[in-house]
Order: structure tokens, then C-alpha cells, then sequence
């Protein structure tokens, strides 16, 4: 199967300038500025009534990956798949934040774990069909609040 | 910035081969198969245990894209990144899935509104903290249930 090429559209501005200084207990708080380039502008029409976005970013920083790790809270390997973890065949991250404000091309949100200039490859509106319920987390049950 | 690369870890496998074939209603009932290629395969370690899987893939039937789009149960124009559209700057999709059973590469899932031979380029656990309350869906308001 051939590959496939991302393009930033965006950069994310946030205070903390690497992964390890994130407070990873107030992640949910954090905010910061999602910039979307000049050119892709227009894409963000209609954007301002949803309360929360789907963030596509590219993990910079991840230099290439082990498809077992052992989790920073646990003491046994898992497989890559089964966390989070920024060192995956495609160093592609998900977050899920909350709308604050847009002006221009500017989204003020809240809730990133993404480090200043990390390249944004898309946004997405978050749906009711996005929140499942009766979840079950496997080996993570009992080590993440929700 | 620079551009970065995306390589296929698997495949979609699904009875509908075109997007115009999958029944949006259903959507969520609709059963098919993520294989994992073989040399990924060590990466499933511990996901039986997650319900649901974040899966991130390549929409790779999608050539071209809009800034501004018209959805098909609208008539006014959007902005690209309010909608889901396939046409989008970096073609990437992102599902969320539930996971039925797992046999050695292959993870038997319910939820897909992929087509026969996408490309997967990551799947992520679905945690709590993916499930966001209160939101808001601005021009969808009223267009979607759940």
C-alpha cells in the first residue's frame, strides 16, 4: 500500500514548550491557541457553534516507535495500540478540546496536551455519535479518573 | 513547515466498496473488519480489553478538497472543518468503534462507516475523557440525533 503525505493546516500555541511539562492531572484545563494558517481560513466557517473540536496534530517530537511499551503509570508492557503513547508507527495524536472563542483564524481552546508549535493537520466537529457509552479500558481500569 | 509521511498499518475490510452504499442510519450497526498487517500485530497487545477503539485512516477515495461545502442534508454553505466532509485539506478520517472480538491481526468491529479497502494508519484506546458532556453542535443542531 503506497503512503500518504499531511500538510500542516494550523500550530498550536500553548505555554508549555515540552511534553514532560505538562501537568498531566489539569490537562483538561490547559489552554491555549489553535492557529489556523491564512490560507485554510475559510474552512472555519460555522465553527463558532460547536462546543467542542476533534484536534488532528502530528507528534513532532515522537522519533520513531516500539510497538510494546510500558505505560509512564504501569509497570507492565503493552501493546502500542492499547495506549496512548507518542511513539506509534504514525506519530499521529487525537485530542479532543473545548471551543472557547474564535477570531479570524484563531481558535482559543481548552484541554490540550500539546506542546507549542506542535503542526496541526486537521479539525473536526465533535458529535453526540463521539460519546459512546458502557466504555470498559482494560488495563487502564482503576489508573485514569474520568 | 514541513510535510510528514503516513504508511498504511492495515485495512478496512467492509461489504460496502462505495461511501454511497453505506446506509448512514445504520451506520452504527454496521459490522466489518480492521486487519492489522503482521508486522504490526505485537501493537494489539491488551486491546481486547477496550470496548471502543479510535480509529484514525486515510479517505482515500477522496481526491481534492472545499473549503466550503454544502453537506448532503443541508443547503447552506460550510466551512470544511464545521463538517465531517471527506474533502478536507488532509484527507484523514477518525471513527470511533466498538470492538466485538480480536483474533491475532484481525479486530472485528461494529460502528464503520468505511469503505472495503481504506487505509489504517492508527487505533487509538477510546478513554473516558473522550466523552465530553454538554456539547453544543451548532448549524447540526436539530440535523443529527443521538
Amino acid at each position: 500500500m503506497k503512503n500518504f503525505k499531511l500538510k500542516p493546516i494550523g500550530i498550536i500555541h500553548s505555554s508549555y514548550k515540552k511534553p514532560e511539562d505538562i501537568p498531566k492531572e489539569e490537562r483538561k484545563l490547559i489552554e491555549g491557541e489553535i492557529e489556523i494558517f491564512k490560507e485554510f481560513e475559510d474552512g472555519l466557517k460555522d465553527i463558532d457553534g460547536f462546543s467542542h473540536l476533534i484536534v488532528i496534530f502530528v507528534l513532532h517530537k515522537s522519533c520513531g516507535y516500539n510497538l510494546q511499551v510500558t505505560p509512564p503509570f504501569d509497570n507492565e508492557i503493552r501493546g502500542v495500540f492499547a495506549t496512548r503513547s507518542p511513539y506509534r508507527p504514525n506519530p499521529i495524536g487525537m485530542t479532543i478540546v473545548e471551543l472557547l472563542e474564535r477570531k479570524e483564524n484563531i481558535l482559543r481552546v481548552k484541554g490540550i496536551d500539546m506542546i507549542e508549535g506542535t503542526p496541526v493537520v486537521d479539525i473536526k466537529p465533535y458529535l453526540p455519535g463521539d460519546r459512546k457509552e458502557n466504555i470498559k479500558i482494560g488495563w487502564l481500569t482503576g489508573k485514569i479518573e474520568d
